[in-house]
């Protein structure tokens, strides 16, 4: 069965409510429950050297983490709006072309506290990690504090 | 007298060297010994509730540290590529309009260490605090440490 909440539902949303993601060239490549994966290539994110802006490898790491906490709350029948509240980034090489962002869905006991902070106080927040790559090459990494509120209950 | 590596030159060079830049609409307010400022709007920038993205902020700010880092090494005659090595910001409050990225020179003694070791080793780093504005308000606060490697000596 295809996923309800799977990549075209996130592209269109980021489409939608980022306009600097299409500037960006971002592509949801996948989502899934376990793995959240976007692109953006290099030539509209290229920097003074012809390899990747830092600036452009924290946003699209921070993407990853809406997305993955926007996914999280639709999928779970939450309105919930989705804001980062930190972020660090390690830059480890240089990038030289298309490069994405993996974001792997968090251990469950975090998940599931994360969970029950959205029940019982209608906010959350948990902690994200992405690996930005460049091909085969770990080119950076990433990890942000994210946080929820929710609206209301749907679904 | 008209500074020769003030906001012009800068605002020539990120838009020549960042394509991003352009479609982020940054602009180089100021740039002296002691302070450099760049500007963003708030349309292109905006996330999905209307105020900036997170990975704006960090682009301008970090665009911020570049544009320190090579207009110090330009107005001490170097020719140096300068990149951010890891990077830090924490979100305090939601931007609503145009932001600023507000770069105070470092303390004269971690300048004067970094200059040291561009003459000493040909490359340097030095870590660089930006605040993000949006109006009066800190809206976040950026650090990072950046890099610079000296291709040949000019002027």
């Amino acid at each position: 069965m295809k996923d309800r909440y799977g990549a075209e539902y996130l592209q269109a949303r980021i489409g939608k409510e980022f306009p600097l993601a299409a500037s960006m060239g971002i592509v949801v490549v996948a989502a899934t429950d376990e793995l959240l994966v976007l692109s953006a290539p290099l030539g509209a994110n290229a920097n003074s050297h012809g390899t990747a802006f830092g600036g452009s490898l924290f946003s699209l790491a921070a993407l990853a983490g809406w997305a993955w906490l926007s996914r999280y709350a639709v999928s779970n029948g939450l309105d919930a709006e989705a804001v980062i509240q930190d972020g660090h980034i390690d830059y480890l090489l240089p990038v030289h072309g298309e490069f994405r962002a993996m974001l792997a869905s968090p251990p469950a006991a975090e998940i599931e506290h994360f969970r029950k902070m959205l029940r019982r106080a209608a906010r959350g927040r948990i902690r994200l990690h992405a690996d930005l790559h460049d091909g085969p090459n770990l080119a950076a990494r990433f990890d942000g504090v994210f946080a929820a509120a929710i609206r209301s209950r749907s679904g």
